[in-house]
């Protein structure tokens, strides 16, 4: 007999079906004992006049006669049942999976990852950020974007010299790519327009809510842009294309059809006018000052996101490209949602001439990364998002180590 | 006025567009000039009565009227065409991207990849590769996979201590992920169906046209299977949906309903029979084997893939199931495609107790691994795939480096 999926017994009342799982929960009553089994589609109720002799976990196969039961959950139950263990556990988990209810720390939690997970609350977390990334490669492949994968192991810093991992590589020293950046930019000159859902390494030295040494950048790039404002177009189609993708499973933000947007400089006005603080002369807008914006959009255009544009050059990569009226100013973007910033992206700049004026001396150590500048690249510009951050954003998980099935930080390297 | 691609002309005749792209080719006759513009879409030819000062690879826009000309490639053409410079290369390519053979060796296009990819040959092993990619996540999304993202970064070797990278983390010594294949077992228990698809790391000392240190590995496993012949049967769909995808791209090899299926010791016994040499009592397959079994299987059933069951356990990872009934084999498979092994798989081991014993001392040492199996889990296996020796298979490539934008082996860390 093949395997009937617990969501999908109530198509086969009056049938005998075999569903298959863990045993998530046991309770006896006087008469008789129910059991409830697990699977990937979610739990099934089967029936027993003797309570069958097996623990939480025991992974069990139950044949059955479907029957309806409107005070069981689903509305039906398994009768007639009989139970077949396949595998017995040895251990019990750190807290039990089927309260509804989370009764375990986060270091309990991360450090019995493969059992700790097993619990719906918890698995449902990866199940959004599975759909999120489904959702992200669906609509930039509706656009004509092509998914790439580059390396990870690199001869030189991505970015900057700090917070990079060092290798052996065949006794020489080698690093561990910090993003895609020079790569993706690099593959706008062969397909136009690219993506990677990848790893990316920092070795981050300090020990927060929101930083891992490995998280999961989702990039994206093309070229043939005006400027900025077509990439903050493309990113909000991904990001509605990720809440509808996540809609099933989640409250999904709405994404209004034009997501605010706010000048860097007009957003330090607004701030010293309204916080008695005054930040203007900054060159970066400091976390607090992020979660007050989040705020003002969410009053002013009733969307929780919101742009803000034209962040000094000052603290930006040498590739972004500088407002062309503006100079002091670039066309790069962050985008905020609920208080954090989510997604950073811009134009970056394209002519050969004006990476080597920006790097002067430097340009030697950035030989690979300008040949496709030397070869003809178009405007273009990009943005990444991090997958785990987002995902615990949206989920409203205090720590982004909640939304990462086996973290990496200073501290954790297993298991 | 919006831009126009160059595959999306012919609906446009007589209608004013603008394109935009890469000088791909120029070509000066005595009255006329075309100028060949090549975009992600394909190449669009514009007709100039005077010549424009532009070299090739000069990124441009063309506005013109789309005249049909059945002697233009693709049937039209811009005429009355005016040509803006975008951005001008400070370059030449190492070879005539135009010319429809690649004039340049491997180790000339992998160091300019930026711009040798460029070249449409070369561009379209990578789109075969992406649209590969797609059909496998398509596949197991269609039959409920979850996809995961895994540690790359562990604290120790993976399989075995042979060629793995050793890295500084935060003054630990850390290493690269030789394959996800424990972090997969483990969320078998938790979403029973799984697919992760990214880099994996071996630091392969051998220089041979099919090892690199990095490749994308596209890794599935799941739970609840019969043995090792359900993990072939969902290989073989997935084979399928893979071949399907890329069949506008390429030419896709049939795929049988059954891919036939050849047991090691009547593969060995046949191998005796007719080649004049006797393997019985080798413990693995040579590679002038595999060959002559591939050519077999297309003689004997008319099919380009070939699976050999039931390898030796004394040559299989200590994971492999053995089979019940013979336990010195095991429930293992490899899939042969025009000679070459391009997917290893098989039944693991899901019973805590087994992995103790085999393991004995060393169990310890597997403390995280085993977490999974001492709180129950399924029947289960999988199977990795290794996308560039497969594009590289598929494509006729004879170097595995010529499916990667940018490898990494025993010399090549850059660019």
């Amino acid at each position: 007999m093949s395997r009937t999926l617990a969501a999908d017994l109530r198509a086969h009342v009056g049938a005998t079906v075999k569903i298959a799982g863990w045993v998530h929960r046991r309770r006896e009553l006087k008469s008789v004992t129910f059991v409830v089994v697990r699977d990937r589609s979610g739990t099934a109720q089967a029936v027993f006049p003797q309570s069958p002799p097996v623990t939480e976990e025991t992974v069990v196969e139950v044949t059955g006669r479907v029957t309806a039961n409107e005070q069981a959950p689903g509305g039906v139950e398994l009768t007639e049942a009989v139970l077949t263990t396949i595998a017995e556990p040895s251990a019990r988990p750190p807290f039990d999976l089927y309260r509804p209810a989370v009764a375990a720390g986060l270091p309990s939690i991360l450090d019995n990852a493969a059992v700790t997970l097993r619990h719906p609350l918890l698995r449902k977390r990866f199940e959004v950020a599975a759909a999120r990334v489904a959702g992200f490669r669906r609509t930039l492949d509706t656009l004509g974007f092509t998914e790439i994968h580059t390396p990870k192991i690199v001869a030189t810093a991505t970015e900057s010299g700090a917070n990079v991992f060092e290798l052996d590589y065949f006794g020489r020293p080698a690093y561990l790519a910090q993003s895609p950046q020079f790569f993706k930019q690099a593959m706008v000159g062969v397909f136009e327009r690219v993506y990677e859902t990848g790893p990316v390494f920092r070795a981050e030295p300090h020990d927060t809510a929101r930083h891992l040494a490995q998280y999961t950048s989702l990039d994206a790039e093309f070229g043939f842009i005006r400027d900025h404002r077509d990439v903050m177009a493309v990113l909000r189609d991904v990001i509605a294309g990720m809440a509808a993708a996540t809609a099933s499973l989640a409250a999904a933000p709405d994404v209004p059809a034009e997501i605010p947007a706010i000048d860097f400089l007009a957003a330090q006005g607004l701030l010293a006018q309204h916080t008695g603080e005054d930040p203007r002369g900054e060159p970066d807008l400091a976390p607090a000052h992020e979660r007050w914006l989040s705020d003002w959009a969410r009053r002013e255009h009733g969307s929780e996101f919101l742009f803000v544009t034209g962040y000094p050059m000052a603290k930006q990569p040498f590739y972004t490209h500088p407002s062309p009226s503006t100079p002091d100013f670039s066309n790069s973007f962050d985008l905020l949602f609920r208080g954090l910033e989510l997604v950073t992206g811009g134009q970056r700049r394209h002519r050969h001439a004006d990476y080597l004026a920006v790097l002067g001396d430097e340009a030697a150590h950035y030989a690979d990364y300008l040949t496709a500048f030397a070869h003809g690249m178009p405007p273009h510009g990009g943005f990444a998002i991090g997958l785990e951050r987002w995902t615990a954003r949206l989920l409203g998980l205090a720590n982004i180590r909640e939304a990462t099935l086996f973290p990496r930080d200073l501290h954790r390297l297993r298991p």
